[in-house]
Formats: C-alpha cells, sequence, structure tokens
C-alpha cells in the first residue's frame, strides 16, 4: 500500500497516516511517499503512482482548507475514511528567540498562529511553505530563521523548541482525508470498515441552478425530513463568479443505506450538479469543547 | 471621515474605499488612513480613532478572508455598505523575470495564483505581507525580489509589469464591506442609502444549538417560507471544537422591512446566538459570469 502525504518527514499529515494505520488495524504492509503539496497529492492519485493520498480537510481554528476542497471537486477520488490529528504547533529554530528575523510555516500553521505573531514577532517577514515539516527542515539552515511546526518535526531535524504550545486557542485540530482514486480496484475502504465500529459518514458536493429562491432550504428538507443529521455544510466559490458557489454537505449515513439512497435520488433531480464522494467511518468523536 | 484600509497606498482596499466614495457620492472630505492588517482595521474602529474600516471578505477564487469573518464576529461594528472591486494581479518587480527568487504577496494573492506560481515559479520562495501592496513596496528593494500585486501598485513604486494578469482565472472579484463602529453617532450608512438605488441586503451571524437535526433547515425555512432570498450562507469553526460551527448569512432586505423583523423574530427564538450586522445598499451585480 503505497500512501502519499505532504511531505517531508514529521508533518501532520505523516502522523494522520500512522494514526489512521493504527485505527484500521493495517499497518503492516506500506510505503509512504511524501508530495511537496496538496495538489500532489492528489495528481499522484491520479496517475496512479500511489494507493492511497492523505489531505488535511480542515482545522478547528483556521476552517477549511480551500485547496483541498477544489481537488475534491476537480479529481476523480472516493474518500475511504477520516481521521483527526491533535495539532500542537511550536515555534522551532537553531537559534536563540531573539536572533529570529525569519518565520516559516505553512499558510494554516501562519492563520492559526496570527496572534501569537502579532504579539511576538509584529514585523517579522513570514514565509509560507509546502508544509509544517518543511518549513522544519529549511529551518535548520540559519539560526535566524523559525518554524512553525510539531514537536515531532524539532526532533526529526535537530531543532530547538523556542515556544510550545503557540497556537491561539488552546484546543487545535485537523481533520484529515483519507482517499483512492475512483478507479482503484483494491478496497481499502473496506479494510477500513471492518477495523471500525463507527457510524457512517457520506460526503458530497452540490452545484444548485442559480437563483432559485429557497433552493438550498429544498435540498436540506430531504435530509432533515428524514432525520438525516449534518454534520457539515460549507460554501466555496464555483469560480465562475462572484456570489455563485458549490456547497459540501456531509452527513451521517452510507450511500449503501436505503434512507439515504433515496434522499441522493430526490437531491439528484433538484440541482445542477450532484458528486458524490463516498461513504466512510466517521472519526469517534471524543474532541471536547474547551 | 476618516476612513481606514489595508496600506500602504495602491491596495486594493484603497481602491475599493475611493470606488465606494464615487458610488455613493461622498468624495468630498476624507482623509484615508492605511493599516498594516485587517484587524487593525477593526481595532482602530473599535478605538474610534477613525469612523469607516473597509476590509475585504471574500474573492471569487479563494472564497472567504477568514480574519474579516472571525473580527466581525469579535467586534462591535455595523455594515454600511459593500463594494466590488475587480482584481487584476500582476508579477511586478525592479528586476528581470530570470533574477526572481522570492515572491511576495498577501495570503490570498498567492492563493488566487497557485496555478501560476506552480507553473512557472515552483520551488521560489514565497512571502507573506499584510497587503499586496505591501508586497509591492518591498519588492523596490531587491531586483531578486517580485510582487503580486496591482496594475496601479506598480505606478506607484516604480516596479515593472514582468507579467499581467496572473491570476488563475480571468474572472477575479472581491468583495469589501464598509463598516463604522456600532456606537458611532454619525449617519454615514444613511449617506450610503440616499446615494444608491439598489435593493438592500442584511448581514447576520447564527450560533446553531449543537446536535439538533434539521436546526439550519428550520432557519433556512424562515427564509424559503417568506421568499427572501439568500444571498450567501458559509459556515466558519466556532473554534470551540472541530465540527463545531457558526453561520454567516446575507439575505435581500432591509432589518426595517416588517417582513425580515417577522423574519428575525422567530429565529431568534430558535438559535443560540444571533448577531446581526446590519443593512446596507446591495453592490450593484453587473458581474457576469465566466
Amino acid at each position: 500500500m503505497r500512501i502519499a502525504v505532504l511531505g517531508p518527514r514529521g508533518s501532520y499529515s505523516e502522523k494522520a497516516a500512522m494514526q489512521w494505520l493504527a485505527e484500521t488495524g493495517s499497518e503492516e504492509n506500506y510505503v509512504i511517499e511524501y508530495c511537496d503539496d496538496i495538489q500532489d497529492v492528489f495528481t499522484s492519485l491520479a496517475y496512479g503512482s500511489i494507493d492511497i493520498g492523505i489531505t488535511p480537510v480542515e482545522n478547528s481554528i483556521e476552517g477549511s482548507v480551500g485547496i483541498t476542497l477544489d481537488m475534491l471537486l476537480g479529481s476523480d477520488i472516493s474518500i475511504i475514511g477520516e481521521t483527526v490529528v491533535t495539532i500542537e504547533h511550536c515555534l522551532l529554530s537553531r537559534g536563540r528567540k531573539e536572533d529570529i528575523r525569519i518565520i516559516l510555516s505553512h499558510p494554516q500553521g501562519l492563520a492559526q498562529c496570527r496572534q501569537f505573531l502579532k504579539e511576538h514577532f509584529r514585523n517579522i517577514e513570514l514565509r509560507t511553505t509546502g508544509s509544517t515539516s518543511h518549513a522544519a527542515r529549511l529551518a535548520t539552515e540559519f539560526e535566524e530563521m523559525a518554524a512553525i511546526a510539531s514537536r515531532e518535526s524539532a526532533q526529526m531535524y535537530g531543532l530547538n523548541i523556542l515556544i510550545p504550545n503557540i497556537q491561539d486557542r488552546e484546543q487545535n485540530h485537523t481533520r484529515f482525508l483519507i482517499m483512492t482514486s475512483s478507479g482503484s480496484s483494491a478496497d481499502y475502504g473496506q479494510a477500513a470498515k471492518t477495523g471500525r465500529k463507527h457510524p457512517f459518514k457520506t460526503s458530497l458536493i452540490i452545484y444548485l441552478d442559480r437563483d432559485r429562491p429557497g433552493a438550498l432550504y429544498e435540498i436540506l428538507g430531504e435530509f432533515a425530513h428524514k432525520k438525516i443529521n449534518l454534520t457539515k455544510i460549507e460554501s466555496r466559490p464555483s469560480k465562475r463568479a462572484l456570489g455563485d458557489y458549490v456547497f459540501y454537505i456531509d452527513f451521517e449515513g452510507n450511500i449503501s443505506d436505503d434512507i439515504i439512497k433515496d434522499a441522493l435520488y430526490n437531491i439528484e433531480s433538484k440541482v445542477g450538479m450532484l458528486k458524490i464522494l463516498g461513504s466512510y467511518p466517521m472519526f469517534k468523536a471524543d474532541i471536547t469543547r474547551d
């Protein structure tokens, strides 16, 4: 099983992969491939050079990862699982705090630590990298550089943890999607299913016919009338015009359930586009609120 | 009238300010103040050091501006208007294309040109700045630096336009909000209203009681049954826990209309929190799709 994650070594995506493998009891035969960015994970899936791709989709502080949502719309993939990783960003460097002139991280890492950066490093240079671990690797080059990355990255790249736990909220979690190519014949999804006893979740994308008032309400009615619980609804620009959106909807249930089949049958006749991304075991929700 | 925008001079926010002043016929008495970042615009409003604050809220390629949404929730402001600016990002530098080692821009600018950067500058260093015009100003320092910023910034800072129109979609628009402090006694909103003949729009934020299935459906029903047209619905993390959201809803109508008052009265009893951000004239929608 070849698994693509954001690289280099020590990324939160790699942590997500390890966690998912442990949760599903499929830790034996795998190779991790490290991609430069999220698009490359999807491209590798499309080319068939990997079996499974893992990318972040949403963070509890900064929200959705736009590029993942866009790639889900544009790619031929199936979601077969999800996992939630606890994020503890640290400020890492070879040098001392007072030497730091440049801070590097993934844009989500910078955004999750916005207050911290504003308070402690107001006029510092901020550089974006493809991942937090990439930032850590680059920070090994000069003492004046620091990375916002995980505790594990510090160890992996021989950096000092100057300040731990620097994100703007104590609670910080990122949800990752586990995906295969839709054309994939191997059933990793099945492996995932048998390893878990959690309820299922289904993800889809819809595009409504424009300017029809109440259209979204009708769609949500299909779920509400059947007591299907929505776990997420998110709008994203269709990129056709400002104010024109596609909707990403996650709900409890499996596409093989009759009630879900019925709902989707009804929805299909009411939307301009319906794309089903997959049904997969929900991550166990033991994450508490502040 | 003291107006705060993202600075320095030449920012798209400044363009939004000029456009809004022209649209509302209030071009005579104003001073522009330039802020370092979006949070500072809100802070200046809170401190009363300015009368009007203008920040970007959503882009047609990259979607919502997270920090603006977060600040709307946390601040005591009223939205009194909106305007939509056509964005044409250019690659600007003192040097030649082949000299470029570093590209600077606002995170939204980098994201709107993601494909361009991947194709033409795959392994280049990317730095984030508080605004695109700030990137342009910094790019004057070294020939190896380029900024993603507006055509106007090139002129303002004496940079060459190496490549024009580099965003990933030809059509690129950003919507800006015009805001006052809620406590403001001066009625700039009224000035805005009399200058326009457009229909009104109202913006609000709601927080649903958690784990009540169909709750969002019920809220949308209040709008649908009254044929009130939603123009936007967007979820944003509540930051309490992953999977816990606040919803930003924009709809046609004015809070002084009886039908809107009724709807909001009903909604208030069904939600955990309702925050009304304001009613204001809609930007004239002459923006066409691709």
